[in-house]
């Protein structure tokens, strides 16, 4: 698995969340981890979580850190799972930041002082791969929902985000090739 | 998936790391985590982590916290990824206990303080499921490395342990459910 | 797995064929079968099963009872076995309404008299589940091939019809909640 | 998949369930399904089912008709279904010689007037492939449980059984053919 | 798996790489090779390997034996597997007919003279199967690369590239049943 | 995956066909591929290959070149076509350095001059992995069958013996890593 930060503002309109997005976008070929900055604005025509179509929820922040993951060769709910587990990665590494244990996770939702939501995510397929995309409020001004953002709420300035961002993505990367040795060195139990 | 709290002292030895070892002995069928206390002893011959037999590495602790997890239809992978999932939860449940961020997790282990090592686990496969034990050392006296306990280092009290056993078997099952429900409702991308 | 039985005149095209289709229009999440009458008559376009639109097959009735099946992470192969064994227990419950032993099965087709077509039926795959649509002729009249209706030629009231709708959703939920048990209490051989 | 009918005695201690037996002892290389008759004696360390092993069951016929199936590259779910699918033909097969509808399918097992069990089946996974036993009582004397036979009970002479024995076996095969070209031949659906 | 040599000159444009289309032109259905010449020019619309549309590739060739191959029920890694080993049946059959070690494989691309490309090849997915594409120039002019014909340069007779194409695909298919048989005689080991 | 030449002579007993052998022999942790020479002699309860239990077929050879090929997460089916594919490897690196087409494969086996036997190879399935052993004789004499040897029929010195091992492994290795790359630059087809 490889990382890339974008180093540019970049919207997130949904568009970024499908196969390949990182390898035609930034050349890096097989499984990977790219992260930017931008605004989000997801329209009803390109959410994949259906339980928000049918709420009509609307996915809409100022500014947020984004990630998209890209793993080939996997089925959705062990995605699904890999999703849950890179939003532990993300609040383990904000508790960090913060010093303090001010970040809870429910599901794949990261929560400030319990009600204040960071997040937002989403696992999906592709037909070679499965997709994730997870965004972290930085601004939480005009949020459909109550909301909590890096620079807003939490006081990060943008050289701890970009410093977030890619520690991150490198826990990602090597978790991810430690979670694979792990499945070459256990003997089977009868 | 279902959860026991086994209310007796039970060593564990590595014989509870088996298919089936939660229905034979509780009568709960199907994907399952159980939990209990007791002190841990694995002899050589019952070590599943090969890197731990090639280093003759010793499995000792004279009180632990131990859960036993066992997911039916799973792959090793995926089971590994959940492995590492399920140490987050302990973690953070750690952290929400003791009011602070204190608990460290590096890969599937936790610790405390930052070299005090707080736990054990692998994941391995039988032929119909896969297979995780995960404990937490209660007392770290006499551990074979430099190791924290819930009691003797983080000074919880026994109610204390049980009520932690007994939340993250639940966070583990609610997880579990929510990840399935997950993988219902995504549109696929192209 | 959930049973969802609409009471209200819905035409089959085909587009109920799709995934999703339960959770968007009944918000029932998850692996689901729902059953509902109406007429039948799918265009060349939605047909799913490529024999018949190499033979140019047509597929329509007056009147059928419908039901569609959606199963999550589930691979075709056994997603066709499961549409079988769907047929079976239409089979077997409408031997057990019509009190003899007059309803024959040929692969996933139904057969009254030897000849006269009862069902059709498809299984097929989205990227996410598998999807199986068996209909049932109410009527026979102005069918395309030699057919018999559960109401023209088994005499079966309309209250009849739902119940037999009701409970053969009831055996398969029972059933498929059986088989994943049956998964989890067997020892492999060796 | 082929098919044996295996001309002589053979008593059904457990040992038969197991990977490569039809290959070993016939030379049947492949997905096969073999039968015989003989009597049922398994002991406790050969039982499967550990549900049976759990409530001290026991199996025993002084007389069935066994059916072996084994197929490769398939898993314990898929397997099951299969399981559940030949109990249907092995029911439908039953009606039609019996020229009524008076054998029931409850799960895996068949009855004969609602509580004479007919039949003993279990489905287990060895690590390449999937193994299925189905026994029908031919003689019910002295059946550990209230028990019907194909003979003692339904009247059935011995070239009725291994008539029966073979349509069966001639139906999986058929309908394993089938299943596997209808994943062949549809369009996915989106 | 099947094999049709399809004896008229048919352009290939990248359609032709698509599920059941040996099926629905040619009425086989199954797994299948189908081979046929005619030019090659596939338009950057239809290319499926990514790496020739960054790189703004051409596929293009005055005449090729192509090689269409669908398999289904594989996932995507096991075609490529496939696919390689079919190029080296390519390579070995050729070695075969000029009575030399001529040709070279790289990857699943054949070359004569070390420099000279003989070959194009892509493996992919559909959602029920993999297919794959190998074409062989006839004719080497015009090239977009260095290339080599089968006529122009090695100097066959179309009557030997017939005989060619249809050893490749006998071939195919005596290693694919080979292969499927070798999955069934082996024990496991522990 | 990694790779390994053993420098000193290891006879080969089919106990190296064993789940993590080269891990825990070399500390090699992953997918690998290990050489050595040395005698072969598989006694029969070692030999997983069925066919050659029945016939009971001696496997013998006074000096080999083995290979040993450990792939975690890993079908059978897979596995084999891998195996068949190290084959052609095999033969197409030794028609290098023999500057000639002299080498044939059918199926897993090597040929020299139509009938003599160059190799054994079999792949099997370990619960979390795949196995492969593939052997070329070196001396042919007291062979079970006609055989060549590298050395005894095609003159190769040691030297170039162990530079073949390591050029293969070298092949293997960049094989499998641009077969896994292949998966992950293509679009699906619809």
């Amino acid at each position: 698995m490889k990382t890339h930060y974008i180093n540019e503002n970049l919207p997130y309109t949904g568009e970024a969340l499908a196969p390949h997005w990182i390898y035609k976008n930034f050349g890096i070929l097989g499984d990977a981890v790219a992260a930017f900055q931008g605004p989000c604005d997801v329209s009803i025509e390109r959410m994949v979580d259906l339980e928000d179509v049918l709420n009509s929820d609307c996915i809409y922040s100022e500014k947020m850190l984004h990630f998209i993951i890209e793993i080939f060769n996997m089925d959705l709910r062990e995605g699904v799972i890999m999703q849950r587990h890179f939003s532990s990665i993300l609040q383990h590494r904000l508790n960090d930041v913060l010093e303090g244990h001010v970040i809870e996770r429910r599901g794949d939702d990261l929560f400030f002082q319990q009600t204040k939501k960071l997040s937002v995510s989403i696992c999906t397929k592709s037909v070679t791969s499965i997709l994730i995309h997870t965004g972290l409020n930085v601004e939480s001004a005009n949020a459909p929902v109550e909301a909590a953002g890096l620079t807003s709420d939490l006081g990060l300035s943008n050289e701890q985000i970009v410093s977030l961002a890619r520690s991150c993505m490198r826990s990602l990367v090597d978790e991810w090739k430690d979670i694979k040795l792990a499945t070459c060195k256990v003997r089977p139990v009868f």
